[in-house]
């Protein structure tokens, strides 16, 4: 057990989001290790540095695909037919066979930055990009996987990353298509990426790996509990389930079970693991995932962008189920264009506003602690609350932005996710340093010009 | 007949959305009256200023309620009961009561240059606050439609002012809450106003006026006909309707029909018409407002917001509808979400990609173009297109943003709409004159300042 941690620096925030709700006057003291020591409404500035403006937790991003980023509006022109998710993944496919690992470094490092500055203080790479085109693996196999931690690490962002099982081409134990072949994995392969990534950074708390069996298609229950059997009993444990209804269909077919029915039924499932999307969804898998514990990993824009479907929020909510947020494609790289468009998609299906309420009754401040805990849950890490215990990343507002002249407690989250202004975010502080100042990240230029160069040859 | 315009000035795009699609090397002329004269795709650059990026005609904002922008993010914490569309007005109704002209305009010029920043260049001012908050009107009846014409100018965008009739508190001529006599109109009235409008600025053809019969709700058959035969032969005519299923409940109970049903048969709907929002449609409704040559004026943003419904856009697109977007409440101020929402809204329900396309196969381009010409046609202006005798209004993307690094022709616009990145607008052209340059406006400091203390009086 370690001695509890030592304050080395006092912050003072006029409005702070706590656990609890909005709070006035709060001094958040930090440790030398980064970590929140105590949190005290009510209290005088005294010699605590002044905050900005209002503070908000950090928001983990539970679902990235960084590489993904660099094909952001390159998809949207029809082909030959309907166009679809499964044509999307042909596209994707295509585009992923040119990236090399000092281009899967660049476009990650930028997207970190990107993230940071929009609020995201943490990261959950589903990491499947493993081999060489060819499906050879590159001689230290962990190349790609280590590619992510060196840009997170550059960024200055805490990142959980999640190499991914990918052993089939479909439901059944299906070979791979030779397109799917940079993917494949075995699970003493993706145990050995956990093992690589945890020896890069012994000492660095804000560098973890889990596992992310890629999803049903890719998998078979053998491979899954080899995996399992091999896992820290505290890794994370991510799983793409039931993002299009043709899954659906595919799974019916395979095992007579839809996939998270079948999850729910032969693995498992509890608060370590994290099933992205699972936007299709009876009752009864609605009400048994919210038991679960687990957490559902939302990724609203990447979900309109694929038009997925629509995720049962109301019912899972109402059986107390978990979510969190992710930016999956990173169409967006904004948590409060996520939030916002989670909860209209809600709103317009149901004819009904403010949906999205519980302790809080105001939307804005319900959707960011609930995002917040479910992404903690998910990344696997004491985050996502300003309490004492946790990781010291804070979110700073603009307190000098006119859309947020006279709010004060829920309404300013409501402004933050509904108003939707540029350049709301100021600091941005992740373990106790800050990693954006005034909306500027230190490395911004220079990641932005090797993103561009990479993007050309990717493109070239 | 005026004699043809005479250039002034050259600019020279290496990219540039033209009515027939993307063309490289444009080169375009515009006049001292900033009208487009030429436009030319193949062009040398010449003696022509060079234009720092790619070009998109001008974006109108068909549906504007100015005031409600600094309502932004106030409206999203959960009453009594369920919230609603219903429970949502009776808090604007509120927030409009402590509304004066000084505020008016302070709100309005700094909404009007954000949407100048976002790539708006004309926009569509649906007014109806024209009273004092107990219903006398202002000691100059026009004083708060002025102050919207005041805005636009000082902001440097082109308006289309429409007074509201609002007579009646709803369905079958009931008489106005006390909280609506701000509201108040006959047709007469209005009438005074289009007239005050134009004779404010005779000489400018940028600020015109045009009607806007508030909803069924709001007036009856007799002030609808004696407001259109007041009127010249070709101003606009914009009217809310079948934005909620309870006003179409409403509608059937005091007619027999849907509001867009009673309003195509007592009524010489045509292409001078504009029907803002229209989302509860029958397939009878759907194809006739379609064939009417009407434009539906589409809010995605805030129908989102207020939890509207789902407008049937593939139906009233393949049945040749038009259609163009507007701000309305300015939960948003950026074209490019309204779009993207337009169109993930689409793939959400019909769980397919790539829907809105038609003469060009890419999602961003036709967004792009159909709602400027349905726009262009909605303020009733040639702009919106750039092709000689139109305003010469343009959006200049920023070249070097990494977003277009190695797109071209099409991809700009789906990166533009769908790759969601910040900074994208560079400058902005309206009638010939930068508004916008390098991401800046002149005046919006001062405007900042001014908005911000209006809303501290609002809120006070």
């Amino acid at each position: 057990m370690n001695p509890p941690a030592k304050t080395r620096h006092a912050y003072h925030a006029a409005h702070a989001l706590l656990p609890e709700g909005w709070a006035a006057d709060v001094r958040i003291e930090v440790s030398a290790q980064g970590e929140i020591t105590s949190v005290r409404a009510g209290a005088e500035a005294g010699d605590a540095e002044r905050l900005a403006g209002p503070v908000l937790p950090g928001m983990p991003n539970l679902h990235s695909h960084a590489f993904q980023r660099a094909m952001a509006g390159l998809t949207e022109t029809r082909g030959a037919g309907d166009d679809d998710f499964w044509s999307w993944r042909e596209l994707m496919y295509r585009f992923v066979a040119r990236l090399a690992p000092p281009q899967a470094l660049a476009v990650a490092r930028h997207l970190y930055i990107e993230m940071l500055k929009g609020g995201y203080t943490a990261v959950a790479e589903f990491h499947y990009v493993h081999n060489q085109p060819d499906g050879t693996p590159y001689a230290n196999p962990a190349e790609m996987s280590l590619a992510h931690v060196q840009a997170a690490r550059e960024a200055g962002i805490a990142i959980t990353l999640l190499p991914a099982l990918y052993t089939y081409g479909n439901f059944g134990a299906r070979p791979l298509a030779a397109r799917q072949l940079r993917f494949r994995s075995d699970p003493r392969a993706v145990l050995d990426l956990v093992a690589a990534v945890h020896a890069s950074a012994p000492d660095d708390p804000d560098i973890r790996a889990g596992v992310a069996p890629h999803s049903l298609r890719a998998v078979d229950l053998d491979g899954l509990q080899d995996l399992l059997a091999g896992l820290h009993a505290e890794a994370p444990i991510h799983i793409h389930a039931a993002e299009q209804t043709r899954e659906v269909a595919d799974s019916l077919a395979w095992s007579g079970q839809r996939p998270v029915e079948w999850l729910l039924e032969h693995l498992p499932v509890d608060p370590r693991w994290c099933l992205v999307h699972a936007t299709h969804l009876n009752a009864a898998e609605t009400a048994a995932l919210a038991q679960s514990g687990a957490v559902t990993g939302v990724c609203a824009t990447t979900e309109g962008n694929l038009g997925d479907g629509i995720f049962p929020m109301q019912d899972y909510r109402a059986s107390g189920g978990r979510y969190g947020i992710g930016g999956d494609s990173h169409v967006s790289r904004s948590p409060f264009e996520e939030l916002r468009l989670l909860e209209y998609v809600q709103r317009l299906v149901h004819r009904r506003r403010n949906l999205t309420v519980g302790a809080s009754p105001a939307v804005g401040t319900t959707l960011w602690l609930e995002a917040c805990a479910g992404g903690a849950q998910a990344v696997g890490r004491a985050m996502g609350a300003l309490r004492a215990g946790c990781r010291a990343d804070l979110v700073v507002l603009d307190g000098g932005h006119p859309d947020l002249e006279g709010r004060r407690g829920d309404d300013l989250a409501n402004a933050a996710v509904f108003a939707g202004a540029e350049g709301l975010v100021r600091d941005v502080m992740v373990a106790g340093r800050w990693q954006v100042c005034g909306g500027r990240h230190a490395a911004e230029d220079a990641a932005r010009a090797a993103y561009r160069i990479a993007v050309a040859e990717l493109l070239a």
